[in-house]
């Protein structure tokens, strides 16, 4: 018997299933392995045994597991050791291979999980261990180096931009000033909150400012920013990324956190919390709303792009392909090959040029005032989002698969 | 000349622009009016002579209207006064009609509006003055009386429950125990919060605990709840609405709003983030992630019910047609005939019996420990949020219109 086995881990994208079941779908039409088993839960669930053959599983749900977001095989946060730091973890992750007939491993992550990849695929050559260990992106951040973009990101950009095209609409009716604000996430990346610029009226930009980690955030700058906009129209957007920070590297996401309620309770608000409280306070204006997008953005698969689930999909057959001939140790990348049209492919890179690496959004996509992104971030994010998902209904809403539970 | 004027007014919905181009599209079908004119910002703009004609505008930007979210037509909150507090408005604005050679006002809106409404027929009635009013009722919280439902509160039920249904799975690919707060709007009824019962995963519900102001909150009780449901599964799907209050009538929302960070800003948590401080400084559960659904849920047309933008439709179309032989200060109302096949159809009601009047969440809809629903108020939803929304799309986002700037 020769099987492999695939898992997911790290933060749920909206098509990080896709990437799972185009492992799966492609061993049906490549017979590569006897069985495909899935780790539920990760590294840490294959630890514990927890497996199941994926075969075994109704491929009218399988079809609809495309289609579902979030993790369906579970996930975990769980950060491998050195071999020299846990001994035991790796002998006994490796009796579990044994014991299922694992030739092949494929993990579904973002930079942590690319780590754990070359750490398993390293200790398998030095101690001529016959399981080979391949590795698929996902991260709707976005900050996986080397490849052009991420699964999970384009699906991630479209709900925010629609969610600041419809909120945009929804402060607009009344005749006072006000201000919207908006946070992604990206806690050392901008990719997220810089997508919002795909967001268009009347081929006008929806969001009038846009705040990245990448630049340092300043705060008196910051509030002349909101004033101008404010003297130039009635209802200004503003979208921030969690992870902005001010010059001397302290995330404002921290800053509000500190205040107790009159029970004793700390309020733990968000970056956009903080936003509007310093908007409100310095008397920038009176009436403002704001909103973190949190958990919704990577789950929103009912708005998601069908483009990214396809390259999803595309990423978790192109690893098992690549498995037959290709050397352990390997992920599966994205290229663009062209913009208009949009075309992309797929290629193999070595996990130890992704591992532990962030790729940043480009200093010279943002704007002079460093308060915007500019025409070459719209180009490259929009055709990452085009297509509407092609997902089944059942009473109204979206008819997802639940396999864990 | 013989003119309508047709205006929308107070919180906005996804469905309050079919209502309005219900109007304008009964006219083209049925010729009652020379002119359809829209009042730009509702009674307010209107007393501002902020006047368009929607026969001005491109028929293809009025079909794309109807699937637009917000008040195209601009909103406003203005509580008309009474006439002997407010002589000057009246008849500034009876002077205007005359100019405009108005026949007939249509207003879109809630409770509030349909005074307005009342007023305003009245005070034409006593003075001879020859203009009709009528009313389109709009509003997510879905209470207003009489009525079976009101247009906006499908569309709204359907994004909270899909929200919910998504973040279910989010929260549930990690084995540790985590409670995940949903807020939906609704001040003083639990309609919306109610309505999150629709969201189901392998025929279970998805939501755990659902929390109305029509039941008093009582935190020890609440906390029970909690820990009980954490008992049985690992990830708990909790459901507030913004309007629970305690047993003395304290808002939970305005509890949390006295804490202040370092810099002096008042911290104002909404009700799931003084939820999500409960949960946690009580020990219940350390992971706690809350969401507010703020303006996202009454502007969300990209999920929209296409059951609620028909109904919405309808209720405009209604509104006109009745205008012809109906009498003045009289508002369409919708009326469920058959749940299943579900059927409504529209009636008239005199806005008295509708002004300044709530709807609550049925008593008997709400289960013995006052924290979930009943089948009764599924069965309820249920129809109200079916339906894909037929929207255009453009570079991958819905194409809206956008008319008042």
């Amino acid at each position: 018997m020769k099987n492999c086995i695939v898992a997911q881990s790290g933060g749920p994208t909206s098509v990080i299933n896709a990437s799972a079941m185009g492992v799966f779908k492609a061993n049906e039409e490549l017979h590569y392995f006897d069985n495909v088993y899935a780790g539920i839960n990760g590294i840490e669930g294959i630890l514990n045994e927890n497996i199941i053959n994926l075969s075994h599983i109704d491929s009218e749900v399988i079809n609809r597991l495309i289609y579902t977001p979030s993790s369906g095989l579970g996930s975990c946060r769980y950060k491998l050791k050195t071999y020299e730091d846990n001994k035991e973890e790796y002998i006994k992750l490796f009796e579990i291979f044994k014991k299922h007939e694992i030739d092949t491993f494929f993990y579904i992550g973002g930079n942590d999980s690319m780590d754990t990849v070359h750490k398993l695929s390293n200790y398998a050559k030095e101690h001529n261990l016959p399981v080979k260990f391949f590795g698929v992106p996902k991260t709707i951040d976005n900050d996986l180096p080397v490849m052009d973009h991420t699964p999970g990101f384009g699906s991630a950009a479209k709900f925010i931009s629609t969610i600041a095209l419809e909120n945009k609409l929804d402060a607009s009716v009344y005749t006072a000033k006000n201000v919207f604000v908006i946070e992604a996430m990206g806690r050392d990346t901008g990719w997220l909150a810089a997508s919002s610029c795909i967001a268009t009226l009347n081929g006008e930009p929806v969001v009038d400012l846009i705040y990245l980690p990448e630049v340092a955030f300043d705060e008196a700058k910051f509030l002349k920013d909101v004033a101008k906009k404010l003297e130039e129209k009635n209802s200004v957007i503003v979208v921030v990324s969690e992870g902005i920070r001010t010059a001397d590297g302290t995330f404002l996401g921290e800053m509000g956190g500190t205040g107790l309620d009159k029970f004793g309770h700390a309020q733990l608000g968000g970056v956009c919390s903080y936003i509007k409280n310093v908007i409100t306070e310095n008397g920038v204006c009176k009436k403002v709303r704001a909103i973190e997008l949190s958990t919704m953005q990577r789950c929103a698969m009912h708005f998601a792009s069908q483009t990214d689930i396809d390259e999803a999909f595309n990423c978790g057959f192109a690893a098992l392909k690549y498995s037959a001939e290709g050397e352990s140790g390997y992920m599966i990348g994205i290229k663009r090959v062209s913009n208009a049209p949009y075309k992309s492919e797929t290629f193999a890179v070595h996990t130890s040029k992704v591992a532990n690496s962030i790729k940043y959004f480009p200093k010279e996509w943002i704007n002079e005032e460093g308060n915007n992104v500019t025409k070459e971030a719209y180009e490259y994010t929009l055709p990452l989002i085009m297509g509407e998902p092609k997902i089944q209904y059942e009473n109204g809403l979206p008819k997802y698969a639940f396999i864990t539970k």
